[in-house]
Protein backbone atom coordinates (compact mmCIF):
# COMPACT_ATOMS: atom_id res chain seq x y z
CA UNK A 1 0.00 0.00 0.00
CA UNK A 2 0.67 3.55 -0.27
CA UNK A 3 2.47 3.75 3.28
CA UNK A 4 4.46 1.70 5.50
CA UNK A 5 3.98 4.35 8.37
CA UNK A 6 2.23 2.80 11.43
CA UNK A 7 -1.25 3.97 11.76
CA UNK A 8 -1.01 3.86 16.02
CA UNK A 9 1.56 5.86 16.04
CA UNK A 10 -0.33 8.57 13.46
CA UNK A 11 -3.70 8.44 14.67
CA UNK A 12 -2.74 8.22 18.46
CA UNK A 13 -4.07 11.28 20.70
CA UNK A 14 -0.73 12.68 22.52
CA UNK A 15 -0.98 13.13 26.13
CA UNK A 16 -2.79 16.12 27.98
CA UNK A 17 -5.70 18.63 26.31
CA UNK A 18 -7.84 17.24 23.01
CA UNK A 19 -8.97 19.57 20.76
CA UNK A 20 -10.90 18.04 18.23
CA UNK A 21 -11.39 21.00 16.29
CA UNK A 22 -7.68 20.35 15.13
CA UNK A 23 -8.18 16.78 14.09
CA UNK A 24 -9.74 17.22 10.47
CA UNK A 25 -12.25 14.95 9.83
CA UNK A 26 -11.71 14.71 5.97
CA UNK A 27 -8.15 14.04 6.39
CA UNK A 28 -6.48 11.11 5.92
CA UNK A 29 -2.91 10.63 7.53
CA UNK A 30 -0.47 7.57 6.14
CA UNK A 31 -2.40 7.46 2.86
CA UNK A 32 -1.50 9.70 0.53
CA UNK A 33 -3.51 8.05 -2.88
CA UNK A 34 -7.27 7.82 -3.50
CA UNK A 35 -10.48 5.77 -2.80
CA UNK A 36 -9.76 3.16 -5.56
CA UNK A 37 -6.30 2.89 -3.68
CA UNK A 38 -7.86 2.75 -0.24
CA UNK A 39 -10.31 -0.07 -1.01
CA UNK A 40 -7.66 -2.41 -2.80
CA UNK A 41 -4.95 -1.57 0.28
CA UNK A 42 -7.90 -2.62 2.31
CA UNK A 43 -8.49 -5.87 0.79
CA UNK A 44 -5.14 -6.66 0.31
CA UNK A 45 -5.07 -6.65 4.43
CA UNK A 46 -7.36 -9.28 4.37
CA UNK A 47 -5.09 -12.13 4.06
CA UNK A 48 -2.47 -10.48 6.74
CA UNK A 49 -5.29 -9.96 8.78
CA UNK A 50 -6.57 -13.60 8.84
CA UNK A 51 -3.39 -15.08 9.21
CA UNK A 52 -2.44 -12.87 12.57
CA UNK A 53 -5.86 -13.33 14.08
CA UNK A 54 -6.04 -17.35 13.67
CA UNK A 55 -2.39 -16.83 15.49
CA UNK A 56 -4.47 -15.74 17.79
CA UNK A 57 -7.01 -17.85 18.15
CA UNK A 58 -4.43 -20.85 18.02
CA UNK A 59 -3.79 -19.43 21.45
CA UNK A 60 -6.98 -21.04 22.93
CA UNK A 61 -5.15 -23.79 22.56
CA UNK A 62 -1.96 -23.09 25.26
CA UNK A 63 -2.21 -21.35 28.37
CA UNK A 64 -2.09 -17.79 26.49
CA UNK A 65 -4.41 -15.54 27.66
CA UNK A 66 -4.06 -12.58 25.00
CA UNK A 67 -6.99 -11.24 23.19
CA UNK A 68 -8.16 -7.87 21.66
CA UNK A 69 -10.59 -5.53 22.37
CA UNK A 70 -11.74 -2.92 19.37
CA UNK A 71 -13.45 -0.26 21.35
CA UNK A 72 -15.37 1.87 18.72
CA UNK A 73 -17.03 5.35 19.87
CA UNK A 74 -18.42 8.21 17.51
CA UNK A 75 -21.36 10.46 16.85
CA UNK A 76 -24.48 8.59 14.69
CA UNK A 77 -23.54 8.19 11.73
CA UNK A 78 -19.95 8.31 12.00
CA UNK A 79 -19.47 4.08 10.82
CA UNK A 80 -19.39 2.20 13.39
CA UNK A 81 -21.34 -0.48 11.46
CA UNK A 82 -19.22 0.24 8.07
CA UNK A 83 -16.08 -0.60 10.63
CA UNK A 84 -17.92 -3.70 11.41
CA UNK A 85 -18.45 -4.76 8.42
CA UNK A 86 -15.99 -3.98 5.80
CA UNK A 87 -12.84 -3.49 8.57
CA UNK A 88 -13.93 -6.11 11.21
CA UNK A 89 -15.39 -8.13 8.55
CA UNK A 90 -12.11 -9.20 7.12
CA UNK A 91 -11.49 -11.38 10.18
CA UNK A 92 -12.62 -15.02 10.61
CA UNK A 93 -15.91 -14.66 12.10
CA UNK A 94 -15.09 -17.71 14.13
CA UNK A 95 -13.16 -15.80 16.14
CA UNK A 96 -14.58 -12.48 16.53
CA UNK A 97 -17.19 -11.34 19.45
CA UNK A 98 -19.23 -8.20 19.19
CA UNK A 99 -21.08 -6.75 21.56
CA UNK A 100 -23.31 -3.54 20.84
CA UNK A 101 -24.39 -1.42 23.65
CA UNK A 102 -27.52 0.22 23.75
CA UNK A 103 -29.07 2.23 26.72
CA UNK A 104 -28.97 -0.16 29.64
CA UNK A 105 -31.50 -2.20 30.58
CA UNK A 106 -33.17 -2.29 33.93
CA UNK A 107 -31.34 -5.05 34.84
CA UNK A 108 -27.89 -3.17 34.27
CA UNK A 109 -28.51 0.37 35.64
CA UNK A 110 -29.23 -2.43 39.01
CA UNK A 111 -25.37 -2.86 38.62
CA UNK A 112 -22.76 0.03 37.92
CA UNK A 113 -22.03 0.82 34.98
CA UNK A 114 -18.89 -1.72 34.44
CA UNK A 115 -21.04 -4.60 35.35
CA UNK A 116 -22.74 -5.14 31.58
CA UNK A 117 -18.83 -4.18 29.85
CA UNK A 118 -16.93 -6.83 32.20
CA UNK A 119 -19.42 -10.05 31.70
CA UNK A 120 -18.72 -8.93 27.13
CA UNK A 121 -15.09 -9.03 27.31
CA UNK A 122 -13.45 -10.75 24.95
CA UNK A 123 -12.27 -14.44 25.93
CA UNK A 124 -8.33 -15.52 25.18
CA UNK A 125 -7.79 -16.03 21.88
CA UNK A 126 -10.41 -13.85 20.58
CA UNK A 127 -10.75 -10.46 18.80
CA UNK A 128 -13.47 -8.59 20.89
CA UNK A 129 -15.29 -5.29 19.70
CA UNK A 130 -17.66 -3.07 21.19
CA UNK A 131 -19.72 -1.03 19.22
CA UNK A 132 -20.47 2.38 21.94
CA UNK A 133 -19.53 1.11 25.21
CA UNK A 134 -18.53 2.29 28.93
CA UNK A 135 -17.79 5.36 27.37
CA UNK A 136 -21.12 5.97 27.10
CA UNK A 137 -21.39 6.29 30.37
CA UNK A 138 -19.14 9.48 30.97
CA UNK A 139 -20.77 11.18 27.02
CA UNK A 140 -24.05 11.01 27.12
CA UNK A 141 -24.19 10.52 30.89
CA UNK A 142 -22.74 14.20 30.85
CA UNK A 143 -24.17 15.74 27.92
CA UNK A 144 -27.75 14.47 29.08
CA UNK A 145 -26.68 14.78 32.73
CA UNK A 146 -27.76 11.68 33.52
CA UNK A 147 -25.09 11.66 36.44
CA UNK A 148 -23.66 14.20 38.75
CA UNK A 149 -20.00 15.69 37.68
CA UNK A 150 -18.46 14.23 40.51
CA UNK A 151 -19.61 10.77 39.74
CA UNK A 152 -18.15 11.29 35.96
CA UNK A 153 -14.93 12.74 37.24
CA UNK A 154 -15.32 9.29 39.42
CA UNK A 155 -16.41 6.87 36.31
CA UNK A 156 -12.93 8.20 34.88
CA UNK A 157 -10.89 7.16 37.16
CA UNK A 158 -12.83 3.84 37.56
CA UNK A 159 -12.61 3.07 33.44
CA UNK A 160 -8.78 3.63 33.41
CA UNK A 161 -8.77 1.09 36.67
CA UNK A 162 -10.42 -1.49 34.89
CA UNK A 163 -8.73 -0.93 31.52
CA UNK A 164 -5.42 -1.88 33.21
CA UNK A 165 -6.74 -4.84 34.81
CA UNK A 166 -8.05 -5.63 31.55
CA UNK A 167 -4.16 -5.33 30.08
CA UNK A 168 -2.41 -7.07 32.79
CA UNK A 169 -5.04 -9.87 32.05
CA UNK A 170 -3.66 -10.46 28.55
CA UNK A 171 -5.97 -7.48 27.09
CA UNK A 172 -4.74 -4.87 24.27
CA UNK A 173 -6.89 -1.94 23.82
CA UNK A 174 -7.17 -0.51 20.59
CA UNK A 175 -9.63 2.48 21.36
CA UNK A 176 -11.46 4.42 18.58
CA UNK A 177 -13.46 7.38 17.96
CA UNK A 178 -14.94 7.80 14.55
CA UNK A 179 -14.61 11.61 14.09
CA UNK A 180 -16.70 13.29 12.05
CA UNK A 181 -17.44 16.42 10.66
CA UNK A 182 -21.03 18.24 11.06
CA UNK A 183 -21.97 19.12 8.10
CA UNK A 184 -20.83 15.11 7.03
CA UNK A 185 -23.64 14.10 10.02
CA UNK A 186 -26.32 15.89 8.42
CA UNK A 187 -25.41 14.86 4.83
CA UNK A 188 -25.80 11.02 6.03
CA UNK A 189 -29.06 11.80 8.18
CA UNK A 190 -30.67 13.43 4.79
CA UNK A 191 -29.42 10.76 3.02
CA UNK A 192 -31.12 7.98 5.19
CA UNK A 193 -34.45 10.05 4.72
CA UNK A 194 -34.13 9.53 0.78
CA UNK A 195 -33.74 6.07 0.93
CA UNK A 196 -36.15 3.68 1.97
CA UNK A 197 -33.77 1.27 2.61
CA UNK A 198 -32.28 3.39 5.00
CA UNK A 199 -35.29 4.70 6.93
CA UNK A 200 -35.10 1.94 9.52
CA UNK A 201 -31.20 3.57 10.20
CA UNK A 202 -33.18 6.81 10.95
CA UNK A 203 -34.85 8.13 14.26
CA UNK A 204 -35.96 11.47 15.06
CA UNK A 205 -34.09 11.13 18.13
CA UNK A 206 -30.89 11.32 16.61
CA UNK A 207 -31.65 14.83 15.64
CA UNK A 208 -32.15 15.88 19.07
CA UNK A 209 -28.80 14.53 19.90
CA UNK A 210 -27.55 16.41 17.04
CA UNK A 211 -28.49 19.40 18.56
CA UNK A 212 -26.15 18.74 21.88
CA UNK A 213 -23.67 18.53 18.75
CA UNK A 214 -21.07 21.24 20.74
CA UNK A 215 -21.22 19.82 24.10
CA UNK A 216 -21.10 15.84 22.79
CA UNK A 217 -17.50 17.01 20.94
CA UNK A 218 -16.59 18.71 24.57
CA UNK A 219 -17.65 15.46 26.24
CA UNK A 220 -15.41 13.47 23.74
CA UNK A 221 -12.13 15.83 24.48
CA UNK A 222 -12.72 15.34 28.25
CA UNK A 223 -13.28 11.56 28.43
CA UNK A 224 -10.44 10.92 25.74
CA UNK A 225 -7.82 13.63 27.57
CA UNK A 226 -8.84 11.26 31.20
CA UNK A 227 -8.42 7.84 29.88
CA UNK A 228 -5.59 8.17 27.27
CA UNK A 229 -2.78 5.91 28.73
CA UNK A 230 -0.04 4.32 27.88
CA UNK A 231 -1.96 1.26 28.65
CA UNK A 232 -5.51 2.03 26.40
CA UNK A 233 -4.29 5.28 24.44
CA UNK A 234 -7.08 6.70 22.04
CA UNK A 235 -6.84 6.87 18.31
CA UNK A 236 -8.93 9.33 16.36
CA UNK A 237 -9.67 8.32 13.29
CA UNK A 238 -11.11 10.87 10.64
CA UNK A 239 -13.77 9.04 9.02
CA UNK A 240 -15.47 11.98 6.71
CA UNK A 241 -14.40 9.15 4.24
CA UNK A 242 -15.57 5.96 4.70
CA UNK A 243 -12.77 4.31 3.20
CA UNK A 244 -10.51 5.68 5.29
CA UNK A 245 -11.79 5.40 8.25
CA UNK A 246 -12.44 1.07 6.71
CA UNK A 247 -8.95 1.26 6.15
CA UNK A 248 -7.07 2.85 9.71
CA UNK A 249 -9.30 0.81 11.70
CA UNK A 250 -8.08 -2.45 9.81
CA UNK A 251 -4.57 -1.63 9.88
CA UNK A 252 -4.72 -0.83 13.66
CA UNK A 253 -6.26 -3.68 13.99
CA UNK A 254 -3.56 -5.63 11.99
CA UNK A 255 -0.77 -2.86 14.11
CA UNK A 256 -2.14 -4.28 17.22
CA UNK A 257 -1.89 -7.74 16.31
CA UNK A 258 1.68 -7.64 14.83
CA UNK A 259 2.36 -6.17 17.95
CA UNK A 260 1.61 -9.49 19.91
CA UNK A 261 4.48 -11.27 18.07
CA UNK A 262 2.36 -14.44 17.55
CA UNK A 263 3.86 -17.60 16.16
CA UNK A 264 1.91 -21.02 15.72
CA UNK A 265 1.77 -22.61 19.12
CA UNK A 266 3.85 -26.06 18.72
CA UNK A 267 2.98 -29.47 19.15
CA UNK A 268 2.57 -30.49 22.84
CA UNK A 269 1.74 -34.40 21.75
CA UNK A 270 4.69 -36.32 19.78
CA UNK A 271 3.55 -35.93 16.28
CA UNK A 272 4.88 -39.32 15.10
CA UNK A 273 3.28 -41.24 17.85
CA UNK A 274 -0.35 -39.87 16.43
CA UNK A 275 -0.05 -40.45 12.77
CA UNK A 276 0.73 -44.11 13.56
CA UNK A 277 -2.37 -44.28 15.89
CA UNK A 278 -4.37 -43.69 13.07
CA UNK A 279 -2.38 -45.22 10.22
CA UNK A 280 -2.29 -49.06 12.53
CA UNK A 281 -5.80 -48.31 14.08
CA UNK A 282 -8.37 -51.43 14.04
CA UNK A 283 -11.26 -50.98 12.00
CA UNK A 284 -14.13 -49.02 12.85
CA UNK A 285 -16.86 -50.76 13.22
CA UNK B 1 -25.77 -21.23 -10.48
CA UNK B 2 -25.89 -24.82 -11.54
CA UNK B 3 -28.99 -25.22 -9.79
CA UNK B 4 -32.28 -23.37 -8.72
CA UNK B 5 -33.60 -26.33 -6.60
CA UNK B 6 -34.18 -25.71 -2.94
CA UNK B 7 -31.60 -26.94 -0.94
CA UNK B 8 -34.14 -27.07 2.38
CA UNK B 9 -35.93 -29.74 0.08
CA UNK B 10 -32.61 -31.57 -1.36
CA UNK B 11 -30.89 -31.92 2.09
CA UNK B 12 -33.71 -32.51 4.57
CA UNK B 13 -34.01 -35.47 6.36
CA UNK B 14 -37.29 -37.61 5.78
CA UNK B 15 -39.66 -37.87 8.86
CA UNK B 16 -38.87 -41.74 10.31
CA UNK B 17 -35.70 -43.74 10.75
CA UNK B 18 -32.45 -42.32 10.10
CA UNK B 19 -29.93 -44.55 7.89
CA UNK B 20 -26.81 -42.08 7.54
CA UNK B 21 -25.01 -45.01 5.50
CA UNK B 22 -27.41 -44.35 2.72
CA UNK B 23 -26.28 -40.57 2.45
CA UNK B 24 -23.26 -40.15 0.95
CA UNK B 25 -20.70 -37.97 1.78
CA UNK B 26 -18.69 -37.05 -0.63
CA UNK B 27 -22.60 -36.58 -2.50
CA UNK B 28 -23.08 -33.05 -3.85
CA UNK B 29 -26.88 -32.69 -4.41
CA UNK B 30 -28.43 -29.91 -6.40
CA UNK B 31 -24.98 -29.31 -7.47
CA UNK B 32 -24.07 -30.90 -10.68
CA UNK B 33 -20.76 -28.98 -11.25
CA UNK B 34 -16.70 -28.99 -9.96
CA UNK B 35 -15.68 -27.22 -7.16
CA UNK B 36 -14.58 -23.75 -8.95
CA UNK B 37 -18.02 -23.35 -10.36
CA UNK B 38 -19.49 -24.46 -6.87
CA UNK B 39 -16.58 -21.58 -4.81
CA UNK B 40 -18.18 -18.94 -7.72
CA UNK B 41 -21.26 -19.92 -6.87
CA UNK B 42 -21.01 -19.41 -2.85
CA UNK B 43 -19.37 -15.97 -3.79
CA UNK B 44 -22.33 -14.78 -6.14
CA UNK B 45 -24.81 -15.85 -3.39
CA UNK B 46 -22.86 -13.49 -0.81
CA UNK B 47 -24.67 -10.25 -2.20
CA UNK B 48 -28.18 -11.34 -1.96
CA UNK B 49 -27.12 -13.13 1.52
CA UNK B 50 -26.10 -9.73 2.71
CA UNK B 51 -29.11 -7.64 1.47
CA UNK B 52 -31.50 -10.25 3.23
CA UNK B 53 -29.99 -10.25 6.33
CA UNK B 54 -29.63 -6.38 6.28
CA UNK B 55 -33.83 -6.71 5.94
CA UNK B 56 -33.95 -9.30 9.20
CA UNK B 57 -31.40 -6.60 11.22
CA UNK B 58 -33.42 -3.31 10.03
CA UNK B 59 -36.42 -5.42 11.79
CA UNK B 60 -34.95 -5.04 15.14
CA UNK B 61 -36.66 -1.20 14.86
CA UNK B 62 -39.81 -3.12 14.70
CA UNK B 63 -42.00 -4.96 17.27
CA UNK B 64 -40.97 -8.34 14.93
CA UNK B 65 -39.46 -11.18 16.65
CA UNK B 66 -38.11 -12.87 14.04
CA UNK B 67 -34.55 -14.27 14.11
CA UNK B 68 -32.70 -17.34 12.42
CA UNK B 69 -30.36 -20.02 14.62
CA UNK B 70 -28.16 -22.12 12.59
CA UNK B 71 -27.64 -25.28 14.30
CA UNK B 72 -24.13 -26.58 13.01
CA UNK B 73 -23.21 -30.37 14.39
CA UNK B 74 -20.96 -33.08 12.98
CA UNK B 75 -18.12 -35.18 13.92
CA UNK B 76 -14.31 -33.57 14.37
CA UNK B 77 -12.75 -32.33 11.58
CA UNK B 78 -16.45 -31.88 9.23
CA UNK B 79 -15.47 -28.70 8.97
CA UNK B 80 -18.06 -26.24 11.36
CA UNK B 81 -14.98 -23.70 11.32
CA UNK B 82 -14.99 -23.88 7.38
CA UNK B 83 -18.30 -22.68 7.15
CA UNK B 84 -18.42 -20.19 9.76
CA UNK B 85 -15.65 -18.77 7.80
CA UNK B 86 -17.05 -19.12 3.82
CA UNK B 87 -20.24 -19.46 4.39
CA UNK B 88 -21.81 -17.42 7.62
CA UNK B 89 -18.31 -15.03 6.67
CA UNK B 90 -20.44 -14.14 3.79
CA UNK B 91 -23.19 -12.05 6.25
CA UNK B 92 -22.47 -9.18 8.35
CA UNK B 93 -20.87 -9.12 11.06
CA UNK B 94 -22.83 -6.82 12.89
CA UNK B 95 -26.04 -8.80 12.63
CA UNK B 96 -24.65 -12.54 13.16
CA UNK B 97 -23.32 -14.37 17.16
CA UNK B 98 -21.61 -17.08 17.01
CA UNK B 99 -21.74 -19.30 20.11
CA UNK B 100 -19.24 -21.99 20.44
CA UNK B 101 -20.26 -24.68 22.87
CA UNK B 102 -17.48 -26.89 24.36
CA UNK B 103 -17.98 -29.11 26.98
CA UNK B 104 -19.97 -27.52 29.82
CA UNK B 105 -18.33 -25.59 33.07
CA UNK B 106 -19.27 -26.38 36.74
CA UNK B 107 -21.43 -23.23 36.72
CA UNK B 108 -23.38 -24.67 33.51
CA UNK B 109 -23.28 -27.67 35.10
CA UNK B 110 -25.58 -26.41 37.88
CA UNK B 111 -27.99 -25.69 35.29
CA UNK B 112 -30.19 -28.35 33.34
CA UNK B 113 -28.14 -28.92 29.91
CA UNK B 114 -30.61 -26.21 28.08
CA UNK B 115 -29.85 -23.42 30.32
CA UNK B 116 -26.48 -22.33 28.38
CA UNK B 117 -28.30 -23.10 25.56
CA UNK B 118 -31.14 -20.41 26.44
CA UNK B 119 -28.74 -17.68 27.60
CA UNK B 120 -27.21 -17.58 23.69
CA UNK B 121 -30.48 -17.51 21.76
CA UNK B 122 -29.96 -14.89 19.43
CA UNK B 123 -31.81 -11.73 19.72
CA UNK B 124 -34.53 -10.28 17.04
CA UNK B 125 -33.32 -8.95 13.80
CA UNK B 126 -29.79 -11.50 14.35
CA UNK B 127 -28.81 -14.44 12.77
CA UNK B 128 -27.19 -16.66 15.83
CA UNK B 129 -25.17 -19.86 15.26
CA UNK B 130 -24.54 -22.18 17.74
CA UNK B 131 -21.16 -24.24 16.84
CA UNK B 132 -22.05 -27.83 18.51
CA UNK B 133 -24.93 -27.48 20.45
CA UNK B 134 -27.47 -28.91 22.72
CA UNK B 135 -27.66 -31.58 20.93
CA UNK B 136 -24.07 -32.47 22.60
CA UNK B 137 -25.29 -33.29 25.53
CA UNK B 138 -27.41 -36.19 23.62
CA UNK B 139 -24.58 -37.77 21.59
CA UNK B 140 -21.84 -37.33 23.49
CA UNK B 141 -23.40 -37.60 26.50
CA UNK B 142 -25.03 -41.04 24.90
CA UNK B 143 -21.70 -42.29 23.51
CA UNK B 144 -19.63 -41.60 26.71
CA UNK B 145 -22.74 -43.07 28.78
CA UNK B 146 -22.63 -39.49 30.76
CA UNK B 147 -25.94 -40.11 31.80
CA UNK B 148 -28.14 -43.12 31.67
CA UNK B 149 -30.47 -43.69 28.90
CA UNK B 150 -33.47 -43.01 30.57
CA UNK B 151 -32.33 -39.34 30.68
CA UNK B 152 -31.43 -39.13 27.23
CA UNK B 153 -34.90 -40.35 26.02
CA UNK B 154 -36.00 -37.35 28.29
CA UNK B 155 -33.91 -35.24 26.23
CA UNK B 156 -35.48 -35.58 23.07
CA UNK B 157 -38.24 -34.77 24.19
CA UNK B 158 -37.36 -31.36 26.51
CA UNK B 159 -35.33 -30.34 22.79
CA UNK B 160 -38.43 -31.00 21.08
CA UNK B 161 -40.38 -28.32 23.34
CA UNK B 162 -37.35 -25.90 23.68
CA UNK B 163 -37.24 -25.56 20.04
CA UNK B 164 -40.83 -25.61 19.74
CA UNK B 165 -40.77 -22.57 21.99
CA UNK B 166 -37.93 -21.18 20.18
CA UNK B 167 -40.17 -20.92 17.16
CA UNK B 168 -43.39 -19.85 18.91
CA UNK B 169 -41.10 -16.62 19.52
CA UNK B 170 -40.06 -15.63 16.43
CA UNK B 171 -36.51 -18.36 15.70
CA UNK B 172 -36.16 -19.91 12.76
CA UNK B 173 -34.23 -23.12 13.11
CA UNK B 174 -31.50 -24.56 10.29
CA UNK B 175 -30.54 -27.27 11.80
CA UNK B 176 -27.13 -28.71 9.80
CA UNK B 177 -25.16 -32.41 10.66
CA UNK B 178 -21.82 -32.02 8.34
CA UNK B 179 -21.87 -35.70 7.23
CA UNK B 180 -17.87 -36.50 6.47
CA UNK B 181 -16.79 -40.27 6.25
CA UNK B 182 -14.49 -42.22 8.81
CA UNK B 183 -11.97 -41.82 5.40
CA UNK B 184 -12.45 -38.31 5.47
CA UNK B 185 -11.89 -37.04 9.03
CA UNK B 186 -8.16 -39.57 8.89
CA UNK B 187 -7.11 -37.77 5.65
CA UNK B 188 -7.83 -34.36 7.90
CA UNK B 189 -6.59 -35.79 11.20
CA UNK B 190 -2.96 -36.76 9.10
CA UNK B 191 -3.22 -33.30 7.23
CA UNK B 192 -3.04 -31.88 10.69
CA UNK B 193 -0.25 -33.48 11.62
CA UNK B 194 1.72 -32.85 8.74
CA UNK B 195 1.39 -29.37 8.90
CA UNK B 196 2.38 -27.04 12.07
CA UNK B 197 0.11 -24.12 10.64
CA UNK B 198 -2.24 -27.12 11.92
CA UNK B 199 -0.90 -28.49 15.04
CA UNK B 200 -2.80 -26.45 17.20
CA UNK B 201 -6.12 -27.81 15.61
CA UNK B 202 -5.14 -31.39 16.91
CA UNK B 203 -6.02 -33.16 20.03
CA UNK B 204 -4.87 -36.95 20.88
CA UNK B 205 -8.56 -37.19 22.49
CA UNK B 206 -9.77 -36.82 19.01
CA UNK B 207 -8.22 -40.12 17.86
CA UNK B 208 -10.27 -41.60 20.76
CA UNK B 209 -13.06 -40.14 19.78
CA UNK B 210 -12.45 -41.39 16.36
CA UNK B 211 -12.73 -45.06 18.11
CA UNK B 212 -16.65 -44.21 19.00
CA UNK B 213 -16.88 -43.22 15.33
CA UNK B 214 -19.64 -46.46 15.09
CA UNK B 215 -21.37 -45.41 18.15
CA UNK B 216 -21.61 -41.38 17.18
CA UNK B 217 -22.97 -42.30 13.79
CA UNK B 218 -25.69 -44.09 15.67
CA UNK B 219 -26.37 -41.62 18.25
CA UNK B 220 -26.71 -39.07 15.48
CA UNK B 221 -29.19 -41.03 13.31
CA UNK B 222 -31.37 -41.59 16.69
CA UNK B 223 -30.83 -37.75 17.65
CA UNK B 224 -32.07 -36.97 14.22
CA UNK B 225 -34.85 -39.08 14.36
CA UNK B 226 -35.98 -38.12 17.43
CA UNK B 227 -35.69 -34.16 17.10
CA UNK B 228 -36.61 -34.06 13.27
CA UNK B 229 -39.66 -31.58 13.38
CA UNK B 230 -42.04 -30.57 11.49
CA UNK B 231 -40.54 -26.75 13.11
CA UNK B 232 -37.28 -27.61 13.61
CA UNK B 233 -36.52 -30.38 10.47
CA UNK B 234 -32.78 -31.80 9.95
CA UNK B 235 -30.63 -31.47 7.25
CA UNK B 236 -27.83 -33.67 6.67
CA UNK B 237 -24.95 -31.94 4.53
CA UNK B 238 -22.53 -33.76 2.67
CA UNK B 239 -19.08 -32.77 4.11
CA UNK B 240 -16.55 -34.42 2.25
CA UNK B 241 -16.32 -31.61 0.04
CA UNK B 242 -15.47 -28.64 1.56
CA UNK B 243 -16.40 -26.42 -1.11
CA UNK B 244 -20.34 -28.31 -1.59
CA UNK B 245 -20.71 -28.44 2.37
CA UNK B 246 -20.12 -24.26 2.25
CA UNK B 247 -22.34 -23.56 -0.66
CA UNK B 248 -24.60 -25.84 0.84
CA UNK B 249 -25.02 -24.27 4.48
CA UNK B 250 -24.92 -20.77 2.45
CA UNK B 251 -28.10 -21.72 0.54
CA UNK B 252 -29.77 -22.89 3.47
CA UNK B 253 -29.25 -19.84 5.06
CA UNK B 254 -30.67 -17.43 2.06
CA UNK B 255 -33.59 -19.93 1.51
CA UNK B 256 -34.05 -19.61 5.24
CA UNK B 257 -33.96 -15.95 5.29
CA UNK B 258 -35.98 -15.81 1.91
CA UNK B 259 -39.03 -18.07 3.79
CA UNK B 260 -38.96 -15.16 5.68
CA UNK B 261 -40.83 -12.99 3.27
CA UNK B 262 -38.81 -9.56 4.61
CA UNK B 263 -39.13 -5.98 3.58
CA UNK B 264 -37.84 -2.74 4.39
CA UNK B 265 -39.88 -1.72 7.25
CA UNK B 266 -41.92 1.66 6.31
CA UNK B 267 -40.83 4.80 8.02
CA UNK B 268 -42.61 5.66 11.46
CA UNK B 269 -41.82 9.12 11.33
CA UNK B 270 -42.94 11.53 8.76
CA UNK B 271 -40.16 11.72 6.22
CA UNK B 272 -40.64 15.83 5.25
CA UNK B 273 -40.90 17.07 8.59
CA UNK B 274 -37.79 15.17 9.52
CA UNK B 275 -35.46 16.84 6.47
CA UNK B 276 -37.29 19.95 7.76
CA UNK B 277 -35.77 19.87 10.85
CA UNK B 278 -32.56 19.29 9.40
CA UNK B 279 -32.16 21.75 6.54
CA UNK B 280 -33.70 24.60 8.98
CA UNK B 281 -31.35 23.41 11.89
CA UNK B 282 -30.07 26.72 14.36
CA UNK B 283 -25.98 26.58 13.81
CA UNK B 284 -24.32 24.12 15.73
CA UNK B 285 -22.69 26.16 18.44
Amino acid sequence: MATTESFHDLLRVPAGAVDLGDIDPHGKPGFDDDKAAGEAALAELGPELAELQEQLFAERTTDSKRRILLVLQGMDTSGKGGVLRHAVGLADPQGVRITSFKAPTEEELEHDFLWRIRNAVPSPGYIGVFDRSHYEDVLIGRVRELVKPAEIEKRYDAINAFEQKLADDGVTLVKCMLHISADEQKERLLARLDDPTKYWKFNPGDIDERAQWPAYQQAYETAIERTNTETAPWHVVPADRRWYRNLAVARLLVEALQGLDLAWPAADFDIEEQKARLEDEAPLT
